[in-house]
Order: structure tokens, then sequence, then C-alpha cells
């Protein structure tokens, strides 16, 4: 294509909401407009990712075995009522009314209406397992989108879903499902990990993330330092401590600590380490027998509420005891609890339980207890994991330490189990003719946001750097005066012809511009390959390569240069 | 792709709901399942023949120089406030209101965003003309969705619109996409027709419709015999008959018709046929000096309103007189209305401004004149076309006369002009630096529609019958007994890898069913290529060959077997 046909939006100016880099970019490279608070537009050019992307998905998908299909963006409320969520979801679920006022709702997810398709059109284990995607339009009515597509409200998603018989038969799919994300998130070219991952509210038990890894990501995950172990930061397994724990040498001894709140008050006050101190939260119980429990951490480690909500004895989602609550319990305020004396349940995290000489909270206002002991002055009660690991800590795995990068998520794949195919009675018969509820799998990547993600992690200041298999062109001509010199105009139309006959996707810009003009924007717009055509290259027979990530052009004789840039291109 | 992999959901049972074949072949088929009034599900046998679809469409609108864009699905009020179109568009625009209570409409077309783009972000003539398309799911709230796929809710459009500085360029565009569009359904393989049309409410002044063919199309379309003229019945001219009129005979003669209302009934009851009697309807005028229009018909032709509305003396749309309304101007009944003696302006059509010695009402309930003449009796008034042409009139352009045939609209291209640009302000600066207001194009394809008239077109008692371009597989292998010979199994295999090899579209039918199973659902689903392989044919070096179209299969020597096949497939 050539850039007088290309709609090229390119703009110096950032958009006052754009907070990360993508969303600057998207913009400023002209791929994305805003239409409205979530919604945008999609430029030519941001298209041609999208088409890239998803084109790159579907055969992969396909080449798995799974099926393609198309559910309606608007889907019926009684489908969410038999499934409960129609209640569940919270008001990013847009419900709507049709013209006779019949309930409706903007679909952010299809687990209801393929469950529906499959209940109604399988009837036997013989057709199982079965595996259905689509990719579609999605409605997510956000309280506050934001980051450009990362967090929009109309997204497009490649969803799946597969049906089984067993157990067993899913994890086999899931097993092909996360093979296949590998080989999409690598074709795509993009620096990734699969990281096991929470199940959050849709359920279910065996869950991977796919993760594009980038400084500005929301979620962090902890890696191992000497194995392929990697998980979303919520679920890691802080290990205990090795060795024995410390033998008592200080005696307990209340000192008063006024208006004295935080642990880094307490640290600075008593000249002690955060790790010397406890410190001990509140939370409400799962039932009335024990409606408060007490969570006991170390000073410098940090609640883990998904690990917390697991544990029975505590109400899911966590939520923190009032000041009122606290009073009544401990006898004091929130800066002054500590273990000694409690009498409610307390959850003792491992590394906590692992402490000598301690520094806690005094359970009366204004004190804390130093020289603190387990066993000796008080029982350590429930010892799990209840925190957040943190770099230095041993891998769960027993190899190597934890190190934390961030990342973006742009893949998810569940072990559904039960949960919809159970509560929409979708049966088949089994080898024994009985009916049995099938077992359920789903797999999610988020297209746009691929292509946030993409950019959070390809960018310098100058632009975006597409990976080749994503970028809108793999390679860009920019003539040298093109139209003043007819000797480049005919070499440039030749080079571009036969480019465009190898099925390389080139974008030949014929503007009658400024080269920095047309140098500045080509870089913006990330083309990975840049070639240059001049008067004086061509006295030379010399064309010019650039490749987005090198920082000085090479020139290449001419007569050579169609095989180097098919290397280049090959790499 | 194997049968064994494939969701082959195909059915005996027609639903109720089906009233049209293409409906029930695409339920029969497995193709789509309802979801819920005028929602569906494409199942992947669907999903296949709309990408096939979409692949065309994409190609030809890239090779014609459109740009490929997405806009959002969900459009917020304030666009469509700015058109006009949020108070005037009735209630097949579904409007819906956000978390915060902020009005957005699910887009039934996309006028208004496109427009809201292109005046944000080009501002220069020398940026045109630009023409942007894109391939989307929309919504429309009918009232009442039916025929499947064919007057569904949500459905997919490709639309497309353009933008220009003058007229010209923009007819230039115009006649750029009449071809696209020829390209595109002569390469689905349909027979359809480009045909004159109204622009309805959408405004603007050149427009065609794109037919395909087919008995129960809902549209009536207008064909000369002689000549390329085709035109919606809606708008195809009426010529006045040549030569001058009859010269009078008979009397003016006030006859009793008691209880005769209807033109039929006069006819039998004076024993005249229907061509030699006038019918006068009354309607509502344009403005408050001419609240009654009459107008004035042969008996045998049937109103046109859209002819009518566009007459500057009566309301659009076009809305008849009451009972009370005719009492109060004629002084009669509806059935007894007539020209003679009207004081109200009349709009004469020109077939009943050439009758002599007619038959009409006399205003006066209970009785109608005979022999009457025009001039002698009754001044014509204003003679002018206000009737649907008939099967045997002239031809508007001269060649050859009318016949009527009904299709199904597919697409729709017009010139919109400054309508949307004008209300949205949209302008650039022109070769003078002078702002100046865009001219627009847009031009739409209803891309699951067009499936559906494939199918109304191209079917049979047995099922659907494809075109190769969007068929679901191209060729089709049912083996016999392949369970049982390892030959057939080994024979077929190696047929399917070779033709995937070649690129073909190929399912093999590896169930292990029933020949007449296999060969029914094979029918049904309407692959165009059957190949057979069998025990039988294997001793006779011979593969069984049958187009969908053929009565009897062909056997092929095995050797001569692929090029014989290659050859059917490029036909």
């Amino acid at each position: 294509m050539k850039t007088s046909q290309l709609l090229l939006a390119t703009t110096r100016e950032t958009p006052a909401d754009a907070e990360v880099i993508s969303h600057q970019l998207m913009i400023r490279s002209g791929m994305i407009r805003r239409l409205a608070g979530g919604l945008y537009t999609w430029l030519p050019l941001g298209v041609r990712v999208l088409r890239n992307i998803e084109q790159i998905i579907r055969e992969e998908m396909n080449r798995a075995g799974a099926q393609e299909v198309l559910m309606p963006v608007v889907q019926p409320a009684e489908l969410w009522e038999e499934s409960g969520r129609w209640q569940q979801y919270g008001p990013e679920l847009l419900r709507i009314k049709d013209r006779h006022q019949r309930d409706f709702c903007l679909g952010p997810t299809h687990e209801e209406v393929i469950t529906d398709m499959v209940r109604k059109e399988i009837r036997s284990y013989k057709q199982l397992p079965a595996n259905y995607y689509q990719i579609q339009t999605k409605f997510r009515d956000e309280i506050r989108p934001r980051f450009g597509v990362m967090r929009s409200r109309e997204f497009i998603m490649k969803d799946a879903y597969s049906f089984h018989l067993n157990r067993e038969c899913l994890e086999q799919t899931y097993q092909v499902m996360y093979d296949t994300y590998h080989r999409i998130f690598e074709r795509i070219g993009l620096d990734y990990r699969a990281v096991q991952a929470d199940t959050g509210s849709i359920g279910g038990d065996g869950s991977h993330e796919f993760h594009v890894l980038a400084d500005s990501g929301e979620d962090a995950i902890a890696f191992s330092t000497a194995s392929d172990f990697a998980a979303n930061i919520e679920l890691a397994e802080a290990l205990a401590p090795t060795g024995p724990r410390p033998l008592p040498s200080q005696a307990l001894t209340e000192v008063a600590t006024p208006n004295i709140h935080s642990i880094e008050d307490v640290c600075q006050f008593l000249s002690v380490q955060a790790n010397q101190t406890l410190k001990t939260l509140l939370v409400l119980g799962a039932n009335e027998d024990n409606p408060v429990i007490a969570l006991v951490l170390r000073g410098d480690h940090e609640v883990n509420d998904i690990k917390v909500e697991k544990h029975p004895l505590v109400a899911s989602p966590m939520t923190f005891a009032s000041a009122e609550q606290i009073k009544q319990v401990c006898g004091c305020d929130a800066g002054s609890i500590g273990p000694v004396g409690l009498t409610i349940p307390m959850l003792v995290d491992r590394a906590a339980a692992h402490c000598a000489d301690f520094v806690c909270g005094a359970n009366k206002t204004g004190f804390h207890l130093t020289g603190v002991n387990w066993n000796r002055d008080v029982q350590p009660g429930l010892v799990t994991d209840i925190r957040n690991v943190v770099e230095g800590d041993p891998s769960p795995d027993g190899k190597g330490e934890i190190q934390i990068k961030r990342g973006i998520e742009v893949g998810h794949i569940f072990q559904l189990g039960d949960k919809y195919s159970k509560a929409l009675n979708a049966n088949v018969l089994n080898e024994h003719s009985r009916a049995q509820i099938l077992e359920m799998g789903c797999y999610g990547i988020g297209v746009t946001r691929v292509i946030a993600a993409a950019i959070e992690q390809n960018h310098d200041d100058k632009g975006i750097i597409w990976p080749d298999a994503i970028a809108p062109f793999q390679v860009c001509i920019v003539p040298m005066q093109m139209h003043k010199s007819p000797r480049v105009a005919k070499a440039v139309e030749q080079l571009y012809d036969s480019l465009q006959k190898q099925g390389v996707s080139v974008l030949l810009d014929d503007r009658n511009e400024r080269p920095g003009v047309m140098f500045n924007d080509m870089e913006l717009i990330g083309i990975p390959h840049r070639i240059v055509i001049g008067e004086r290259g061509l006295d030379q027979q010399q064309i010019e390569y650039k490749h987005r990530r090198d920082t000085e052009p090479q020139n290449i004789a001419e007569a050579e240069f169609m095989s180097f840039l098919m290397a280049q291109l090959n790499k």
C-alpha cells in the first residue's frame, strides 16, 4: 500500500487521558480513536494489526481441532438466570431491554450461550470431546474504563469452550490448549509466560494465565531463578522458612508506644527491622461461631486475600473487622493488636511462626510487646500460608529463589469442571446410556488487549516496534525526493512491485514530505524493516536498510538486496 | 476436515417458525440455531460460509482502494442527536443506558460514527477521496424478526462510506463501488441484478440496489425484455401510452350501483374490463392550502406510494384521507369517489389520462358514471406517473417491454450527498483554503443475508446447492464401508490428504453410518462435488463423482481422477 492511499493519522499530541504508553502510542500512531469512554474506533493501521493477530489465532485454534462458531453479542436474560449470573454479575454486565421490554445483556462472556447450544446439539459421548471457539465483540461496562484498549468497555476476544465426558479428557484438551496458546504467543512474537493462576469467580480447578512481560504490567508474577516455575503472585506458595525456629533470648516486655500505629513507626520508635515485628489483622469469620478471625504476619509481608479467603474459617470476600469490632475483641485500637492473649482463632503465617524475640501489639492502645516468643508467651494457633511471596523467597518447587516481574494478562485458560453444565443441566448419554453431566473447559485471549500489551513490551521513545508477524506492514520504503527524481521514482516503484509480488506486506511512503517527517512517521507506527532509496544510493548501486531496533542503517549492494531483505524477514 | 471432528448438526425437523426455505435449510443443515427472537448462533458449518463471503468482500473492497476500519457496536447518543436521527429513527434503534445512565444505542448503521471520525481526521482535500469499510455486527430491533437471518435483529454487514470534495468525485467512486459490487456477487456465484432504487429515508440522490433473483424475494423488480434496464418496481417509470387518446363515443350516464364498492364489483355489475374503469383515492396534502388531494388511476393499476410522495402537493409518508374527510370533500363513501365535479387538486396517472368512455364513481354514495371522457366531462388536472409498472408496459428506456421478477436485496449503494456531512459539519479545506462540506457515499452488503439469499436461489428438495466459492467445503468424500474395508480406508485417506495438499477444501465423511445417511447429509448441507469410494470402484480402478446438480453419478478412471476433479473445481 502507498501512504497516499492510507489514512495515516499520526499525531504529535498525546491525549490527556492516555496514562500508559501503549494507549499514547496507539493514538499517536493513528491506530485507534476514542468514540466515547471505553469505546474505540479502529483506524486502518490498527485493523491491519488486529487482522494479523486474529489470523494467527484462527490458524492455531483450527490446527488444535477447535471449531469456529459465532454467538450473538446480545444475549437473553433467561440463560443468565439459569446459571445464576443474572443476579451475581455486577454492573459490568450491561443489562438492556428490547422494544418489547424483554431483558437482554451485552455478552461479556459466552459460557451460558455455548452450554445452551451444546446441551441441545450434543447427545452422545461419541460426539465428545468438542471444542468451540469464536472471535467476537464483547462488552463489559467498566466503571472506569482506561488504558485505551487495555481496559475498554467494548473489546474483541477469542473465547473457546470445550466439553468432555470426564475430567481426564478435559485435562487432555486443557493441555492441548496450553500448548496452542504457547504457539500463538510464540508466533505473535511476544516475551510471555504461562503462569499458574487462581480461577477467581468463574470457578473450577486448574487454571493458567498467559502474561506478556512488561514493566507497566498490572499483575505481579513470581518466577523461579532456577526452574520454569511461574505463578501469579496471588497464587505462588510461600514456603515455611527452613531450619528450626531460633530460641528465645529476650524477656517479654511491655513498652509504651504513644501515637505509634504503622509497622514503619514501630520499627523507627523501637529501632528494629520490620522482619522482627509481627502485625495482626482482624477479618470477619465465615460463620457466627467465630465472627472474627486474627491474621498474624511478619511486619514486612503483605497479606494475600486469595489465600486467606480459601481458609474455611474466613468469610469470602475477605473483609476487615470494623474499629468497633476490634475494640470489642482486643480492647484496643487497630494499631495495637497482637497475638498475645487473644481468644479468637488465629491464622499465623509460616514466616511469622518462625520468628523469635519479636515485637507485636499489646492489645492495649499505645502499647507494644517486645521479646515475644511463640509457645513461651503465646500459642501459634493455625500456621499456614497467608502472605504474598517476595523476591528472595525459596521457589515453591524447591528450585532456586523467587523473583518478581510485572505482566499483562492476555490469555487465561480454565478447567471449569461442571459449574455451568450442572447449572444448565448439560448432559449426554455415556457408554452405559446414562445421562452424565459434562465437564467443561474455557480458554480466552483478549485479542485487542494483546495489541496494547505488544506495544507496552515493544517500543522506544520514537514509537512502536512491531514484531514482524503482527506489524501492519513488514517493510516500509522511504524514497528521497521521489517527486523530483524520476530515477528514484522508478527504482522505488520497481522495488515496491517486486516486494508485493513476493507477498511482502509493504508500505511505500509516496508523500511529498521531507525525509525527517517520513522517518518519524515510519518509526512512530513501528514498521520493523525500513528501506531508503535515493539518488546517492543509486549512484553507488546501494540500497539503505535499517531494522527498527538498529541504531544505524546499513548499505546493501543492489544486486544482493532482495536476498538480504528476505533473510531479514525470515529471521 | 472429517465429519467426526465437525459439529454436523443436521436434522430432519423443520422448526415451526421457519417460513422460508432458506431459514428451514439453514436450521436443518446445522448452519445456525436460534438463541432468541432474531438472534442466531452460527454453528461451524455456517461460520465457514460466512468467512468465505467475508473473504471475497474484503479482497474486492481492498482491491477497490477502500480501507478497512472497525467501529464500535455501541454508539453514543450525542452523535445521533447531532444528525437528528436519535429522534427520527423508530424503535428499531435499540436505545440503551450504561451504568452511569448515559444514553447509547446499538448501531444499526454507522454514518454518524464514520462522519465524526472523518471530520476529526481529514483536514485537506489532498486526503480525498477516501473510502472506509468495515465488516461488523449490527443490531436492528425489528418488531417481528423472521425468515431466520434474512430479517434478524443481530446481523453482519459490510458497510462502506466514501468522502469527496465534490459531486463529480463522488460519482466516480460510486461507479467504482458499482463495479466492485458486480465483482463481489459474480465471485460469490449468484444470479443477481443491479437495479435503480429509491434512496428511502437515508436521503440523497443516486442509488442502486443489488438483488439476488429468487421467486421468494420480497421485492419486485422491473426488467426490460430488450435491454439491461432494471429498477425496483417502486422506482420504474410508467410511460404515457403512445398515440392520441381515443375520441369520446358514449354519453355521460349516471347509474345506480347499490352496495358496489370495489373495482371488481363495478366491473362485474357493469360488465366492463378493469382497464375501462378509473379509481379515485384521496390522500392528505402537504400543506393546509390543499389538505386533501385526489389520485386518479386506472382500475387495474396500483398506486405507487413513493412516486406519489415525491409530488410537492402530497404529504409524506402518503396517508389516506379518513372516511369523514372523504364525506366532507366528496359527499359520498370511499367506494363512489370520482373525478367529475371534484374541486380539490387531482393527480391523474398517465394511463388514466389516456382513457376514454370510462367508468368512475359519481361522488354520490351508490352511484357510478359511465361513458365519462376527459375534457368533455372533467378536466384531467395534473397528469403524472403515480402507479407501479406492470408486465407488458413499455420499458422506460424505450427498449422492449417490462417484465417483473422477484428479488432479495443483498446490497445497496447510495450517493448520500451532504446529508450527514452537513449535519455534523464535516468539512475540509479546499484548493483555495476554504472550508467545504464533504460529499458522501455509502455502500452496504448484508453479509449474513447474502447467505440466506444464496440458498433461496440455490436449493432443491434434498437441500442446499452451494456455489463453489462460498461452499463450506468444495468437495466431500463418502466412503463405502470404510470401517470394514482397510483397502477403502487407505484409498480414502490418500485422496483426502492429496486434496488437502492441493488446497481443496474437503470434508471426509468418516462416520460409521449407512451410505444413505451420509448421502442425505452431504446433499442437505449442499457440498457441490461428491466423491464416492468403495470396494467395487477400486476393483475397477474407478472413482465415482457427482456434482450436486447432476442427476446421475459418473465413474472416472482412477488415473485421470485428479485432473478431472480439478477441471470441475475450476469451472
